[in-house]
C-alpha cells in the first residue's frame, strides 16, 4: 500500500499552510483589478470566510470596492460575521436592503447579535428590518441582555432533553427534532420545571446502548451559566475549565440557551487583545482605521503621558544649579529614570496578566511583593556596579560612580513595589489594572530616579 | 410550577462565580494549619483540578506542603496537568513513584507529553518508568516528533471510520468500541489508505437516519493538520476557522492522532502571554519563580536597556557646553524622549499584535505605515503646539517653546516610522517582533529625541 500513493498530497510550505498566501493575495488583487470576476469567483470560492474577510481587511480602498461589488448579491453572511467592526459598519453601508437580507439570513442568531449590537442605532434599525419575524424575534430578545453580558454571547437553540430520558428515546428525538442548532456537543439533561440538571456528551451518547439512561451518562465539568454573567468570566470559565459548551440560565434557572467554546475562544482573544493593547496605551483600534480615527485615540494617552513627563520636569528643575554646576548630571540622569521605567514595567506586566488570569490574590500578594522588591534589589545592585563604573570611566569621577549606583538600587526597588503595588490597587477600586498602571508607574519611576539621582548628587558632589 | 422553587438553586456574587473565592481559599488554609484532614478533603473535593493547580500555586512554602501531604496518595493527575510548570516539576519530585504512577494512570496520553516535555532529563526518565507498557509507548512516540510540533499536541486515540459506512453501521461500531478518546466531537473519515478524507459532526450522525450515508453529512470546515506543523499554526487555524478538532497525517497522509479545541487554546493562550510579556522585557516567568530565578531572568533585558540608555546619554554628552549655557534644556529634554518613547510603543504594539494575527502583511504594510506617520504628525502638531507654550510660560523663551515644539514633531513622526519598520523588519529576518522590538524602538526615539532637541536648541537658541 505504501507504493501506490497516486492521490499525492499537496505538500505547501507549512508556514503559511492556513493563511492567505501572498501569491493569493496577489492573484486576486490581479483579477480584481483586471475586472476578471469569473477568476475572481473561482479564487474566491475556495477560500474560508475568515480569510475572505481578513483579505477585505487588507485590501486598499479601490480594490476593496471592486472586490465588494463582485461579490456583491452573493456576500456570505458569515463573512461580515468575522469582519473587524468599523470595517463591518462601513460595508453593511455599502449593502441594500435586499442583499443585507440575504446576507444574514442564514446566520445563527448569536452571529447576527455579534454584528447588531456594534452598529450605529440607525444602521441597527435598518439590520432588524431585513431579518424575517422570528430571527428578529430572537435578536431583539438578546439585545434586551446587558450589553457583555451572557444573554448577548449564546444562541437560543439548544439541545435539551428530560433527565429520565433513555439514550434511544433521545436518538429517536433528534431524528425527527427540525429546529436543533447548527453545531451542538452536549445533551443538556432539564428537570421537569426546565432547570438545566446535568448534560451529556454525544460521544457518550453514541458509545452507550439504546436502554442507557442519560442522567448515568452526565459529565462532571457541568456548569450553568447565569444569563446575566460578564462574558469575560464565561471566557475565564470555559478556559479554565476546559469547558466545549455550557447551558445558560435565567434568574428563575431555567434554561434559555447555550455558549459554546468558539463564542467564549472570540472573547478571550479580545481580552487578551484589550489588556496587550491598553498595556501600551492604545485603546479599542484596528489596523483599518483611518488616521484621523487613531490620532484622537491615541492623543488621551500621549497627554496622560505629558503630564507625567512634566512633573518628572519639574523634579529635575528643583536641581538646576546641581546641573549647572555639574553638566554630567544630565547627561546621566536618563539612565537611572529609564532603567526604573523598565524595571517598573517587568513587574506591572507581570502583575497586570496574573491578576487578569486571576493568579495573582490577597493570597499570595504579599510573597509575591517581597519576591518583585528582593529581585529589584538584586537587580539594583548588579547594575549599580555596572552603572557606577560606567559613570567612573566616563567623567573621571568615583563619587559620581557611586552617585548613580545608589541611585539605581533605590530605583530599582521603588519599581518593584510600585510594579507589584499599583495595578493591585487600581484592581481593588476597580479600575482595570491594564488601562492606567502605566502611567503611574512610570510617574513613579522617573520622579524616583530624577530625585534620588539629583538630590545624592547635590548632597554628595556639591 | 413557577411557584413551587423548592431547590433553590444557589446564587453567589456573580463577579466570583468561577473562581476560587478568597473565603474557599482561607476555609482550606484554616483547615490545613488546623490539620484537620477530613475537613480538608471535604473542601478540596468539590474543587476542579484547575482551582486546586491554583490553589496550590497561591498558598506558600508551609501550606503547599501541609497540602500535598494530605493529598498524598490520592493525587489527581489533572491538578498536575493544570499546575504551572515551575511548581510542577517540584511537587513530581516530592512524589514516590507509586505516588507518580498512580496520579498519571489517568490521563490522557497528550497530558502526560505535556507534563513530560517539561521536566529535567533525569525526571522525564522516572515519569516514563512510572507508566504502563501502551503509556510510554503513546508518550515516547508523542516525544519523537519536534518540540511544539502538532505531533506533541495531539492525542493518538481517535474515532476515524470508512468514508463508505452508513450511520447505523458507526453507531454499532461505537457502541463496541473500547478504545474512543475521553472526549471527542466528529468521526473522522478515512479512505481505504487511513488518509483522513472528511469529517462528521456527532450531532449530525445522531440526527440522521441509520441508513444515511456518512460521507453525505460532512462538514466543510475539515482541514487536515500535518504531525510536524507547529503548534502557533495549529492554533491559529483552529481561532482563525472555529475548529473543534481536527485530525493530524502523517507524512504520508496517514492520519496518526486528533487535536481538539481545549489543547490549541492552551497555545493561543501561552502565545497571547507570551506576546505581552515579551513586549514588556519579561520572558518565561511566572509568579511561582523564586526571587534567584526571576533577577537572572529580567537581567538581559534591564541590560539591553542600559546599552540603549547609554547611546541616549551619549548623544547627550556631545550638547553639554549647550547644556551648561543653558540648563532649561536639560528640565525640558525628558519630555521629548519620553512622548517619543510612548507614541513609538503605541505603534510597535499594534504592530506587533497585527503581525501575530496575520493582519498586518505585505499588502497594506505601506497602507498601515503612511497612516502611522501621519497620526504621528497629527499628534506632533498638537503636542508641539502644548508643550511650545509649556516652554515659553516655563522659561519665558519664545525660542525654547518653537524648538521643544519642532523637536517634538520630529520625534512622533520617527516613532511613527520606527514602531511599524522595527516590527516589520524583525518579523522579515526571522526574530520574534514581540521579542526585540521595544528596545529598538526606544533607542530610536531616545536618541531622535535627544538630538533633535539639542541639536536644535544649540542651533537656534545658542
Amino acid at each position: 500500500m505504501a507504493g501506490d500513493d497516486v492521490m499525492e498530497r499537496p505538500r505547501e510550505d507549512e508556514d503559511e499552510a492556513y493563511a492567505l498566501t501572498p501569491e493569493t493575495m496577489d492573484g486576486i488583487v490581479e483579477a480584481a483589478e483586471a475586472g476578471d470576476d469569473a477568476a475572481l469567483r473561482k479564487l474566491l470560492d475556495v477560500l474560508h470566510p475568515a480569510d475572505i474577510a481578513d483579505l477585505i481587511e487588507q485590501l486598499g480602498g479601490e480594490d476593496r470596492q471592486r472586490l465588494l461589488s463582485v461579490m456583491g448579491d452573493g456576500l456570505d453572511g458569515e463573512i461580515l460575521s468575522e469582519m473587524e467592526e468599523g470595517l463591518r459598519e462601513e460595508v453593511i453601508g455599502s449593502l441594500d436592503p435586499g442583499q443585507l437580507e440575504a446576507a444574514l439570513g442564514d446566520l445563527e442568531s448569536d452571529d447576527v447579535v455579534e454584528i447588531i449590537e456594534d452598529l450605529e442605532p440607525e444602521r441597527q434599525a435598518e439590520v432588524l428590518e431585513a431579518l424575517d419575524a422570528e430571527d428578529r424575534a430572537a435578536v431583539e430578545a438578546a439585545l434586551s441582555y446587558p450589553e457583555d453580558s451572557a444573554g448577548r454571547l449564546m444562541q437560543r437553540e439548544v439541545a435539551a432533553v428530560p433527565e429520565h430520558w433513555t439514550v434511544g428515546r433521545a436518538i429517536d428525538w433528534l431524528r425527527k427534532s427540525e429546529n436543533l442548532p447548527e453545531q451542538f456537543y452536549h445533551l443538556i439533561l432539564t428537570d421537569p420545571r426546565m432547570h438545566p440538571v446535568g448534560y451529556v456528551t454525544l460521544g457518550r451518547v453514541l458509545g452507550a446502548r439504546r436502554d442507557v439512561r442519560l442522567d448515568t451518562l452526565r459529565e462532571d465539568s457541568f456548569r450553568v451559566i447565569p444569563v446575566t454573567q460578564d462574558v469575560e468570566d464565561v471566557a475565564y470559565a470555559f478556559n479554565q475549565y476546559h469547558l466545549i459548551s455550557a447551558p445558560v440560565a435565567d434568574g428563575d434557572g431555567r434554561l434559555v440557551g447555550v455558549i459554546t467554546i468558539d463564542d467564549a475562544i472570540r472573547v478571550l482573544d479580545e481580552e487578551n487583545e484589550e489588556d496587550l493593547l491598553l498595556l501600551a496605551g492604545v485603546g479599542d483600534e484596528s489596523l483599518n482605521d483611518r488616521t484621523w480615527a487613531i490620532t484622537r485615540q491615541r492623543f488621551p494617552w500621549l497627554a496622560v503621558n505629558l503630564v507625567t513627563a512634566i512633573l518628572a520636569s519639574a523634579v529635575i528643575a528643583q536641581f538646576e544649579g546641581v546641573i549647572a554646576a555639574l553638566t554630567a548630571l544630565a547627561v546621566l540622569m536618563p539612565i537611572v529614570a529609564s532603567m526604573g521605567g523598565n524595571a517598573g514595567t517587568q513587574s506591572m506586566t507581570v502583575a497586570v496578566r496574573a491578576i487578569a488570569t486571576k493568579d495573582l490574590t490577597g493570597a499570595n500578594a504579599w510573597r509575591v511583593l517581597r519576591r518583585e522588591v528582593a529581585a529589584g534589589l538584586l537587580n539594583g545592585l548588579a547594575f549599580a556596579v555596572i552603572v557606577g563604573i560606567v559613570g567612573l570611566l566616563w567623567f573621571g569621577s568615583p563619587m559620581l560612580g557611586v552617585v548613580i549606583g545608589a541611585a539605581m538600587i533605590i530605583n530599582l526597588v521603588v519599581a518593584g513595589f510600585a510594579g507589584l503595588l499599583i495595578p493591585l490597587a487600581l484592581e481593588k477600586v476597580g479600575i482595570d489594572p491594564a488601562l492606567a498602571s502605566g502611567a503611574f508607574v512610570t510617574t513613579v519611576t522617573d520622579v524616583v530616579g530624577f530625585f534620588a539621582f539629583l538630590g545624592l548628587a547635590a548632597v554628595v558632589l556639591l
